[in-house]
């Protein structure tokens, strides 16, 4: 199928093989469409690939990204005035994503220690003012940190999500080897499910409504309890576009800890749309469990 | 905050709102930054804003995509080879996508109900030849069709995920109003978790394996019976990239439907990472969903 003395990409992410043909040294290069597949292959062969071949030297432009959640872009900014005043070298460039902030400092230096530690000297002056915010300093994923956390601490976690949907299970279970710490989920949207799964009274239910404190704290416990885990972890609340009231809005969201010591709990007001809701309420509790794992450290 | 004079565009996505300045015909528009807010404020609420402005004619270059699952783009350049040859207007393009393969047809014309009719022409060619692997016709996403299935047949359904993790949930929760259709999920990550969630027999799992015919079915048939539902879904699966054995690869899934009728399961074998095992896992268990209530129909 591929002409005589070309080379394979080997594709991770499909099926079909990339490819690169040398005559005469004109390179002939096919990748496959998908560009999930296409944009990955690149980096991992494509680019190693040609800097090999054309004996490439890598230019010194080193960059790290702090991943930052819980705060807000202006905030950020107003909080690190004195550090982004005047900067030049490296640079500094915040960027707002679907949730979360990223901080990314580049340096241009003529070797990469220099480089290297010119980006230390900024970020410990970031870290300074707003590293309780700072969830990755490379570029991990907040499922990766919390992944990372637990498996550290040695801790099981089981997790009851009402309006994120099944959401942040599948975010951990994203993580290779994620049976390590993950036991179960329960996604218990009718309230049926939360006194079946859960053990519930149903009275607090119909006394607080499903999105409560009350409520919240219940599920955290309820699923640590028939889990057996270290943790249990719940959410829940209303992700719209209806259900929404005066007193419990579109956005309304509490999330529940169970662990060893009780249970703890915040409640938020999220924006955006119903995805937009989700995704911030799984990311949000995920950080309370950053949060909380960190403190275990201590 | 705004200028006088100044028209606001709603931000149905976050905070930021969006805004137009109108200085003696020239405009002067800003926008939230965020790229998930920008787009789908400047779909809603900037191109309608400009069409009216400038009084612009629309023109009539009319398109629609028929997304495809369940059968290769080779495959399908294949059965409707006939139809492709020589075809310049409408234009036909054949996009591959994550875990669909999209059919545009797009036509050119004077007027929109000419184009409409070309359109139309096409796509019943199309769909005689590969109608069965078309899941939606009006770039719905797989999930939507499933809603809109499980209303029309008045049907609610649970889940039972292990390899997928919560995925599907969260695909099927996307939709507002879920909670029609959608009761519960368990995602059943341990073998424990299967025992005691679903109430599954321990030997069943001993001689079979998790991932095997007989326990996808007796997962489906343990959340039917435990959430009192009309259809039971289950999917188990090797995502990868750990876990693989010769007999056993990473890729393999079987997926399971409980009905009142009994069970029915399909086997597959994926392609791709963690990720795109879990992501095809999840579209392949929905689609086999879809054929299923599209039967109910008939």
């Amino acid at each position: 199928m591929f002409p005589e003395g070309s080379h394979l990409f080997h594709n991770q992410n499909g099926t079909a093989p990339g490819m690169v043909l040398d005559l005469q040294g004109k390179l002939i290069i096919t990748l496959p469409g998908p560009p999930s597949e296409l944009k990955k292959m690149f980096v991992s062969e494509v680019i190693p690939y040609l800097i090999n071949y054309y004996n490439i030297q890598k230019r010194i432009i080193k960059s790290k990204v702090l991943r930052v959640y819980g705060i807000g872009e202006s905030a950020i900014e107003e909080e690190i005035k004195s550090i982004l005043e005047n900067q030049t070298n490296p640079t500094i460039a915040l960027l707002a994503k679907q949730s979360e902030i990223n901080i990314r400092i580049t340096a241009k230096a003529s070797d990469e220690n220099i480089a290297q530690e010119m980006i230390e000297e900024i970020e410990s002056k970031i870290m300074n003012k707003i590293g309780r915010y700072v969830f990755s300093t490379d570029d991990k994923d907040m499922e990766d940190i919390i992944a990372e956390l637990l498996k550290k601490n040695k801790m099981t976690i089981a997790l009851a999500e009402s309006c994120t949907g099944g959401l942040i299970s599948d975010r951990l279970t994203n993580i290779p080897g994620s049976s390590e710490y993950f036991d179960r989920s329960v996604v218990c949207y009718s309230n049926k499910a939360k006194v079946e799964l859960l053990n519930i009274d149903e009275q607090l239910i119909n006394m607080y409504g499903a999105v409560s404190p009350e409520v919240a704290i219940a599920m955290a416990e309820g699923i640590r309890k028939i889990s057996n885990t270290n943790l249990g972890l719940a959410v829940t609340g209303i992700a719209g576009p209806d259900g929404g009231t005066a007193e419990k809005p579109v956005g309304l969201v509490y999330i529940a800890l169970a662990t060893q010591n009780g249970a703890i709990y915040e409640k938020h007001m999220l924006a955006g749309g119903r995805k937009g809701i989700k995704y911030r309420a799984s990311q949000t509790a995920l950080d309370f469990l950053r949060k909380y794992l960190l403190n275990l450290k201590n």
